[in-house]
């Protein structure tokens, strides 16, 4: 696999540190998630929720996020933990944290203390806003990296309310971004030798994601508005209705745009119609435009119209809820969601991992650990601890 | 820099492509970017435009998303262009493309013909729906991945329609999981000594971005509803109106949300309020809570209780828009946001880079390339070409 002789020790919680984590896991990284012995990631107390084998409630979204990693409790708090901790540094290539800016230097695990253990160490970070800036030590959640990054300020229906994307995207973009530094800074050590830290701020990546809205904000000195389902510099490339629901159209060039004319609305008149005749135009006509789409999608449904469209060579495709993506071909063949079956969840259905590739394919081997169920084999294997050190260990609630 | 040792030959246009060898050449990767001799990236065209020195419409849309990157142009359907092509490649880490899938084969220039060439290389294609699957061909644009991935089916205000993100969020997500694949693919290589293939499609990478909704519909059988900016699990946990717009508040839990009501909603009843008790009363009755909090905030402009929430602890924050998040203290020193002067352009601002590796800081360091601007400096250090011989390619159109 890909990655499989890295070694990632995981301190992450929740989501955005999660996700980054299971993209390494699932290229084949040795993921070693360390959690408190009290009780661990918050999300194993996170819906949805499954009556497990033992008659227990147990959480499907640590489960999911957490497949294809390995499960330790370690105190940091305590100085054995602290120990047992620098002891697993030396061995790793890798370790991630999302908590608040500081806490893990209050520790004494911070990157300073871990690199005089381990120079080649890659110390990772994802916060709400990063190891530095005045808005450092805030607290950072997913909506607040939406609605201050940008994203919630363009989104939402035309003359409606800023509207977040609906799902927790700014820790999606976090995960994906601590993914790139991770392996970044693992390429460049193959340089160097030497580690470093690699700081993510979801707010920071959520403007990233806001592509050229600041360009074109400088160039025009307006605010960009909520538009629906339209962009600014494309017409007509819309949701459109049909009997039963919307289809996307995208014509977005002169090419398609007449194509759409001449062989769907059989209108050949609106490619030289002056309000239509170039892009400007039929950006300034764009409620035109839809009627007569509208009244010539009006006698299809959705499913009819993208055939009809897509026949035509014109980009088009249905809007899908989970549950039409969850049956669609396109997507088990691209194996984007996977059956897996977990020792007390039972059979259940995670996501897959986007990035395809083809000859180290990343997979779901195993499911999401119980909580410090591998303290033996991680610690037993990696720092060649006894049944008796693990056990007293145990009783101190060290692990 | 990170990337300093590899070279990738960029063959994608438009964004999703751009984005993904934007952020390689920000960490120092050696980027060229080759283009059609006849007018180049189509993005060459976008807007916004900027009057350039020589009096004429240039895009700064292009100029941001290629800067770092050295150009050089080459037409692949002439036998001489794919001879260049081919030689470029024996010297290269990484080829990525985002033509629709095939068109690199029937170009005699697909993954199977270049390995022939040189087994490490690293091919990478960006495409709507990837290489393999009943939706391959179809022609994939921003669009159609937000509508057919599931984002927009669960972005919208409470019974609105469904709405996509309001950037071009597919491309995005495609550029970064791209970003992900090569520097795996780079990584195994390193293991192995063979590149290999590696497959995005905008699609998939929209599905892994909606995170657990399928879990959540699996399980209970019900569609996501759109509900603005709420969230299935946690509340209160939204925008809330103040005097001059909304505040962010996000109190995902017991201890968050008794701070809120003792400090600043001074309404502890609320805490043993039966309806409010717990998570799942708190979701139920989130109209009834937020009605509360309204009538507090109202006295506050957004800056305020902004101020007085983060005061007592509690997440929130302001929901930005460009203008604000182009003059945030936070946001400079982040670095989110550069200066440039482009030869003909200008002083610009380009957006910066989201992945802070701290000892190999990506930077904006050249801006983007000319159509050819490259040619002799790349054509001539790569392969050894002479200016005859340049000149000879130029006349034939090759270059």
């Amino acid at each position: 696999m890909a990655l499989e002789d890295l070694t990632v020790l995981d301190l992450t919680r929740v989501l955005a540190g999660p996700f980054c984590t299971m993209m390494l896991a699932d290229m084949g990284a040795q993921v070693i998630k360390i959690e408190v012995p009290d009780g661990g990631d918050d999300t194993r107390t996170y819906p949805p929720f499954r009556e497990n084998v033992n008659g227990e409630r147990e959480s499907l979204y640590f489960a999911n996020i957490n497949r294809n990693k390995k499960g330790i409790t370690l105190n940091l708090k305590a100085p054995e933990g602290k120990e047992v901790f620098r002891r697993l540094v030396k061995k790793a290539d890798v370790v991630i944290e999302n908590y608040r800016p500081g806490v893990m230097d209050k520790l004494g695990l911070g990157y300073d203390a871990l690199k005089e253990i381990n120079p080649g160490i890659i110390y990772a970070a994802i916060s709400g806003f990063g190891c530095y800036g005045p808005y450092s030590a805030r607290p950072g959640y997913d909506i607040l990296a939406q609605a201050m990054g940008g994203m919630m300020a363009i989104t939402g229906a035309k003359g409606g309310d800023p509207t977040r994307a609906g799902s927790a995207l700014g820790d999606m973009l976090g995960g994906l971004h601590g993914a790139i530094g991770i392996l970044a800074a693992v390429h460049a050590r193959s340089l160097t030798g030497k580690g470093q830290r690699v700081d993510i701020s979801l707010m920071d990546c959520v403007i990233a994601a806001t592509e050229n809205t600041a360009l074109k904000y400088l160039e025009s000195g307006k605010l960009p508005p909520r538009m629906g389902n339209r962009y600014a510099a494309v017409s007509p490339y819309d949701a459109f209705q049909c009997k039963d629901g919307k289809v996307i159209i995208a014509a977005g060039n002169q090419r398609l745009y007449e194509k759409l004319c001449n062989e769907i609305l059989h209108r050949p008149d609106m490619i030289t119609d002056p309000r239509f005749v170039d892009m400007s135009g039929r950006l300034e006509n764009q409620d035109a435009i839809q009627e007569v789409i509208e009244e010539t999608l009006r006698e299809y449904t959705t499913t009819e119209a993208t055939e009809l469209l897509l026949g035509k060579g014109i980009p088009a495709g249905p809007i899908l809820d989970v549950s039409q993506i969850l049956e669609d071909p396109h997507v088990k063949e691209r194996e984007m969601f996977v059956e897996l079956t977990h020792p007390t969840l039972g059979d259940m259905t995670v996501n897959g991992c986007a990035v395809k590739l083809m000859d180290t394919k990343p997979s779901v081997r195993t499911p999401a650990p119980a909580l410090g169920g591998d303290n033996e084999a991680v610690l037993g294997s990696l720092l060649g601890m006894t049944k008796e050190e693990l056990e007293r260990l145990r009783e101190a609630k060290v692990i």
